[in-house]
């Protein structure tokens, strides 16, 4: 599950109970609630960058959903060896390569008859997981072969000559920022630039000074701007969008 | 569970261990952990308003509990087809309705030998929800048939004529203001008015134009106050008791 | 699970992905994840605490790890009838008393090929986790006898003639302050002394007037000063290391 619900209100309780009302012996794990308020673009990020981690056939249900109850379609996404539902809003485009299949899912024939207009993670998607994690459906029965229609929100990298100019995509919090520069994009740079600075790039935190900022290839396989034992993005100034260039 | 305990202390997982002591093939589900300190009043609304969700036969269990290791009553409360466990401060009043059974939990009856003074959730409700749950006891088992002693903290909606007199009971991490007027209520309404202003009752966030402020029924049904892509508490300056008025 | 990740990331989340993928059937309990970073003091305070209110054989996985991708060692020690995972970086040193074994974890004994140096947690604790409760290795296969090398930051207590002197290890979300002072120190006191205030010792927080600090025996047998209805630490200006003497 991958939410901007927070974990101050009910929300994401209230989607177990439906999920677990499907498939009372299912395991449900939380990715993350606490993106920002309908932030898709992180939620695209994060999503892309940890389901490989998950069992195959895990079904991930990522609910960052503004357009809730209006005509915005709700998608199941089947590929990679994963199941992923979320709303056609950009969140899974990145997932819906050309050997995924998209099916739109459609209420009526899975018999869900009380889907509430503000709450589809609950009265939707819950059930959807539910019922394909328990392996009651396959992925055809939710509805119609369909396609994606929101393009992804994560920002592409830009070659220039030797150089590849990415940006800042989410800060974590310990402070460090993820950028959209790809492991394999690093390893053929010569220099790290960011916010008019040329930083080192290391292997892990150990190996820099205490306070001093560095690049490194973090655990989700892109290059993070990070500082020793302090708060890159603060110290750096960056934020989503700060640019970050490798030569 | 529902608490008042947040997460970033390890009381939340204590009561889990001590769940899954008693039940180690449990299932537990957080509905939320987050509540101001002490607020039984927002522990009352969120659990009136979410148990029905669960399935049948879930054990809820309700820790906001100043009156920890007093001589108030640890309560078990059987209706609606769901068990539910806290102590006697209000917070179960409204679902002690009068075809529900009230039981008062005797830990010496249990054989719970090893009951701190402040910390009813790990040491006395959590091991009676393991049991509950697991079906090694029935609710008749916990202690004596009893009943509620303090009021369900709820303010009750006063109707003048036609109007519907509310007020606002929570406010959610979207800063949408959840009020006590049911859906029942609304449907009949010809105008909501709040703060002075009258507000549109729309079908769901995206009906509306951004940055306007509106109701909705919500997926709790009651009305909620909200406003596009902002913080309707904010922005209108709600809080718990802001008087919110059908016609 | 114990660690200083937070919930606003997915790094609880690949370290439960992870534990699943080698024991699809485990249970997973978050102790907690709101430690402040890098704060190996409360991790070694809540995990030395905790544990006891799990079921014997539960596996403790604790990650706040700043030598992350070092030559710190990584740690198994099976000792009180659990099992406890973590870097060797003081977290583990109060755990491993002289009837503990010890052991370093060696990733290619494991098979573990693809461990990332910046996130242990996921590609090297949480897989060893996941054997262990599963079943599938003892403890002996995860590598060499070792020895604890980092010594246990918990602070200890000073014996002066009748007088303990201890001070404030952690501060909770209720703002209760809890000091290494053990509760069998507590029972044969006359006097408490903090912040230059004699505080009365009371039996639970419903025992003091509104307003009232006192100190008390929390839940995990430790004196705690709190105040009834207030936050202890703001009221009495308490952090980590305060003196609390018992006389």
């Amino acid at each position: 599950m991958l939410t901007d619900f927070g974990l101050s209100d009910p929300f994401v309780g209230l989607m177990k109970a439906a999920i677990l009302r499907e498939f009372p012996a299912g395991r449900v794990v939380d990715l993350c609630h606490g993106l920002a308020a309908q932030d898709i673009t992180a939620a695209a990020f994060w999503l892309a960058k940890s389901y490989r981690f998950f069992p195959p056939g895990t079904v991930h249900v990522a609910v960052v959903d503004p357009g809730v109850g209006t005509e915005r379609a709700a998608l199941l996404v089947a590929g990679h060896g994963h199941w992923f539902l979320g709303p056609d809003n950009g969140l899974l485009a990145g997932i819906a390569t050309e050997d995924a299949r998209v099916y739109r899912i459609d209420s009526s024939r899975l018999g869900l008859t009380r889907v509430s207009r503000t709450f589809h993670g609950r009265d939707l998607f819950a059930p959807v997981a539910g019922r394909l994690a328990a392996g009651f459906i396959d992925a055809s029965a939710v509805g119609p072969a369909a396609s994606v229609h929101v393009a992804d929100p994560l920002p592409q990298v830009t070659v220039r000559g030797t150089e590849r100019h990415g940006q800042v995509v989410v800060v974590d919090r310990f402070g460090n920022a993820l950028t959209n520069l790809e492991a394999s994009m690093v390893s053929n740079a010569g220099a790290l630039a960011v916010c008019g600075r040329e930083l080192p790039i290391l292997g892990t935190y150990g190996d820099a000074e205490p306070g001093q900022c560095f690049g490194l290839i973090g655990s989700l396989d892109v290059l993070e701007i990070a500082v020793r034992d302090g708060h890159a993005a603060q110290v750096l100034g960056l934020k989503r969008g700060s640019p970050v260039v490798l030569r």
